[in-house]
């Protein structure tokens, strides 16, 4: 957890006093359960409930240090915690934990962190999108050259591009709520998950409760093949966030200027170069996604427990478990608060677009010319002729323009003539259907 | 690729003659969606459909060596291809790859290969899901030791062991069916992705015969998050495979011998020493494991191409599509024979399960203590005094099973009878729960 | 950073109070070395010692506040500290980090930081080699079976097992005083690297005094290859941490019991059950492992930075540079004191090497029925039916130990009477070079 | 293995033939030793190798067919090549492989094998670093932009582009020899590395005549943590190719066109666009960059063998092996024929300097102003008015440059005049420290 990189509604959820709330409630759900079963005394299900209740909600710094005191005996967390409430509950409090064991409790309060980080980070996605189809709508028909190998294709819009990342963040919204489900299980099923010494039915009272499944077959531990899927998922997604990143950074670029990070008042570039913007968001994104495409690999790593479960999985969650979802909920805000803030450059794209002496319209040539007669090699060729010859005297005084070029081309002169080609090249043709493809993303 | 780790059917699907094929029916689809649409002349996609369709199911070695030929000269794998397929076809030619790019043609075909391999994945899913429910029916009620970090805990059976592995797997077959709907979609929608030059019509047509959806929003290329998310998902189920491989290596330790692979006549476990006999196969599976969960890295690494498409995906994806698939496919069908086959040795399990001297039954004499007055605390101490009497002292001439050291305790002697303690550890409550399980699992 | 995992004296080396020190030591320094070129007035670099150096010493949580709000305004974390310290210097700050720029001062720190941490960790791993040496000596000749496959195979001793290990780790303090070489260079280069503003004495002058050496072509950063060599180093380590972790879990399992992690007065195993002792040191260490390796990916994604840098290395290091070294150092202090108090039991060692009848001493046989003129292939068979004879009857009344079965075999009675075969499996054998190998590992 | 991505003579070193030819060596030169000692007959050795050589040399596909269907009934491939061996030696053959393991072989052999690949591996890296000095030297002085976060920052050469990536490779060839050292061991010491049936002069013998140094401590297997090292060692250089290659892919970009990959005749950059010239060679060294780092996961996770041995390295050798060093070969060849032929246009260079008005000399004024008497953040204030003002009125009508705006300042022009700015912005200056480097670099 780096303080910079964390916002406080995700923190909380990893703080120690949720996390003791959290175990609080599971056992006192779960002696709920057992009271209403009769397997304790329901009275001392109520006394849990009333006497531990209040004791949980005022864990505090000094609580968490007794508790941290009674660990440093027992060596054990979840004993720890329940020798700390048992000081508050009194005699009843030997009801609590009946025939569970600390798995129970430990991964049953994983899946309410895990599933509240991916609420959150469904939030996050929900504003990232917005922004991404404001500024869509925006610039629908804002024209600007794509480009493929980082080299001038074809005419696109600046709408288009926005809405090709519109429709990934779409696809990683859906990948969250299902990995939302495969982590939202509750496992109270006791040594080794044999429901020996505890009902299945206190599993089922504690699940729904806590509005979480029953996990259908626990080994003790909630099986980590789902946190090892939740965990990649959180990967694929950072991984989105580092394409768009790039496309900012390669935006915001001295040659390319088409666009720029929001620039704060007082904001200083660098501290030896007063002169310069620097995208430092975007490029803090691309860090940010490496670190949380970091921990898919530990996360996968822990799925081979030992037998019906080994420990080892629990200090990977301890640093992934929050530095992932922190990461990522403050990387998706943000990049939302960049791109609703993104200046854009149209002119600037304009003058991008006619910077190449029209070779990119290359292609629209090289189909009429095929339309025309010409062999496709035949075409290729000529089409390239006059695309070399453009691009490598560009600016330069016996420079000519691609359709000058293509016109002085015997070949090309023979199959078209300048109206020919101006229709060939019409600026139109590029964005006939940009209508189609918004439907497409947007609906 | 490696020839050991390779079965035929995964292979012939990333073939060289098969992606030349897939090839061909995209350019012929596509042709004879131009032709419907009148962009390019019927009788021409007619043309390329007849004489294109036979030259490409003859493509060989030969007709491969002539292809490379063509690409040293041109360095471009699709039109190395185009150039192959005119010399079969003739003038007609000329009308393929009308406003198409090769990103339309090479996503698509990789989407189809994508596709093919999950299918055979799933297959191979539920081979193994078959015998791990065969297995575990029949060992519903085998009892043997659960075991928390390597150290026995409480009985359970060896088909609720099993039950587990099913129920993951049944898990990675959901996921699997996920993944391939993320990767199963056709993109033709020329240079950087604007349909400038083909008919969306085209591109939905495509799709269709070749049983993909659309890409809402290619930009020339298929988004790279997609295949992410597939080659993430295909860690995952490597992960499941090293957790029961894990566990049969385990098993089949000279110490524990619950279970072993099948030793064929004539196999030979260890060059030196004759009496080997090794859990080969499921040392190998955890191998196998670590090669299909390291691509994953490379796949996240390729979603961030720059603009609307770089080929740094490309190369990757030469090496991660083949080996993933064919490494998954192998390790899921040894994974199936080697679990079909497994040697199970019930009567070595019950002698384990008695080794300890009872002390796995402690929970429930803490619990019946618990209910019989004792605190939470005192029992356990109780508890847990005892069983280290009995452990530390297994076998030699003062050691005293964990009831006769429990009987003998005066603190637990004041709470309960021998009669008490035999009803609380009644073997009979370990396994009351099973059917639950089961129902759940296998519904 | 998880607090349970950090020791104080690492997590000093990354606190925002060592830093700031490390940044005004670098500056001040700098300053000192463009007095004496006479770059800046010999007399403004005594004073930005003098007022400078008790102003950052005095560093405490209020001037990092103080130092966070004027970040908040100029969004660049040196010049917030340079302004800081200006604040109490007064008009002489003028001339710190003259020609400078912030990598300068950032990358030289982090190399400080690194180096330092680099010194703890060499620490570190001397506690475990002497661990590790002192209980290898101790059971130099303490008969063990050695165990290929998880099944046994001939006899070492655990002497042997700990000599191998101390072997891996001395490779490892190599490595990591490679590492440490590796990231132990200063660069005060000015923009771009190219010294445009600031002489390369002055480099040459900080880096001494810091003691590292200069980086002979800083692009304005460190190159980060240096770094990403440094952290896939600490993945090594971590991974010579598991497999020494895997050893002991492994040992400690229930039907193994051959060593046991050291069980605390109060300590307590499980929540539910009262006989378990757990090794759960080891696998905690198995997971740290796992967390450290996940560290070397975003580590050599750092590399390829854009041009003469991007700033995309800076949030990844904020994470993987305290991450990683706190928890190796936390890893590698848990391993030494495990390794210490390792409670090891001989006698169980003798049973287990006893337990499978002889077999294994089958290569020995072999090797002897081969000298007597059997083929290889045909003592191969021999020796291979007697040892599965032993073996699958093992503890039933029809079994016979290994020994009985050759003699009973005709074809090795043929060639081999019972005092040939004492002699040729004589377990001496086994341990005639014990004292080669320490004398290789420990000289 | 990618056919595309593979050079023969790489590829040589990991056939099927090398490697029975290399184990057959090191059981030829073990009976050698072991004739010496007396503890074969030293005739039969010499039989061993007469008759032996000659077959082993001759394997070819058909003896590799007939290895395969001796390893079909024994599951074992190292006795399978004995078997294999002994049909053509006859009666002798009994001696060979006395008191070993296959691992002696195997890993001796993987030792031979990627030695081997690391010497190959260091010639790759002379041929880059060769050509990387010489482009270095030939543009030691032409002037181009250095560029922090993708912005202008100040001038540079190309030659210390280039020099600084040298230094990179410098460093990686120094890894390699380093890891090459790591990886050179012989381990002949039979089960479990004791040494218990083969005196450790015949491993001695056997090292020295390979060029291989003894492994001091084997288990068996040779220590994973070498093998981790060395494929860590791997990802570190192809982080370091990537670097590179995105330096190309940025400076061919089509606003940038400062270098650009050699274009072939013949050559096409698309299939659809006949004007694209495509940075495809670092492209696809990005993505080969990509595979071989996910390779170092795997590799990692090899080294926690299970006790003495397991055979779980095994399986994912065979694939890293290879396709580590044939790929990572493969990247450096391409990579050093790429900056051989690289085109770079220094008028391009000159004119992206010169596009931003002169901003990008803003620390010298910032550094003259202070020298001056402003105050650093008056200075700083000042300079950033005048650079954002140039900027964002780059090449409008009422455009200034850089210098125009800096002397309509009063605070500025209240320091300096004309001739002042002038001398401050002395291109040369920018320059001066270009011998200091290439000294340091090249020595």
């Amino acid at each position: 957890m780096v303080p910079r990189y964390t916002r406080p509604e995700m923190a909380a959820i990893w703080s120690p006093e949720t996390r003791y709330r959290i175990w609080f409630e599971i056992e006192a759900l779960a002696a709920e359960a057992m009271g209403e079963l009769g397997t304790i005394p329901a009275e001392s299900a109520r006394v849990i409930r009333e006497k531990g209740g209040p004791r949980a909600e005022a864990i505090d710094a000094a609580a968490i240090a007794r508790i941290d005191e009674i660990e440093s005996v027992t060596r054990h967390d979840v004993i720890a915690f329940l020798t700390y409430m048992a000081e508050g509950i009194g005699e009843d409090a030997r009801f609590m934990h009946q025939g569970m064991t600390s798995s129970d409790v430990l991964d049953t309060c994983l899946s309410v962190q895990l599933t509240r980080a991916a609420d959150l980070l469904i939030a996050d996605l929900d504003r990232v999108l917005a922004a991404l189809k404001a500024r869509a709508l925006e610039h629908k028909f804002t024209p600007t050259i794509g480009r493929s190998h980082g080299i001038h294709a074809e005419p696109t819009t600046f709408g288009l591009k926005l809405a090709g990342h519109y429709a990934e963040f779409a696809r990683c919204r859906t990948r969250m709520v299902a990995a939302r489900a495969e982590v939202a299980t509750c496992a109270i099923s006791g040594p080794v998950g044999t429901f020996a010494s505890v009902d299945p039915r206190v599993e089922e009272f504690v699940a729904e409760k806590l509005g979480l499944t029953v996990e259908p077959s626990s080994t003790q531990v909630i099986p980590r093949d789902r946190h090892a899927a939740f965990f990649c998922t959180l990967a694929v997604v950072a991984s989105a966030i580092e394409r768009l990143a790039t496309e900012v950074r390669h935006l915001q670029r001295s040659e390319v200027r088409e666009a720029e990070e929001y620039f704060h008042p007082g904001q200083k570039g660098s501290s030896a170069m007063p002169h310069k913007r620097n995208p430092v968001l975007s490029e803090n994104l691309t860090g940010l996604a490496r670190v949380v495409r970091g921990y898919a690999i530990p996360a996968l790593e822990n799925v081979a427990l030992w037998h019906e479960r080994d420990i080892s999985h629990s200090s990977v969650e301890r640093y992934i478990g929050p530095d992932a979802t922190i990461t990522l909920d403050f990387a998706l805000g943000r990049l939302a608060g960049m791109m609703e803030k993104l200046t854009i450059y149209p002119a600037q794209m304009e003058a991008n677009l006619a910077s190449l002496g029209g070779v990119v319209h290359s292609q629209k040539v090289l189909l009429a010319l095929t339309q025309a007669g010409l062999s496709r090699e035949g075409a290729y060729a000529a089409v390239q002729r006059a695309a070399m010859a453009t691009w490598t005297k560009l600016g330069s005084a016996e420079g000519k323009s691609f359709r000058d070029n293509l016109l002085a081309d015997p070949e090309v002169a023979g199959k078209m003539d300048a109206a020919g080609l101006d229709a060939a090249i019409d600026p139109q043709r590029d964005f006939r259907h940009v209508e189609t493809i918004f439907a497409r993303v947007f609906g």
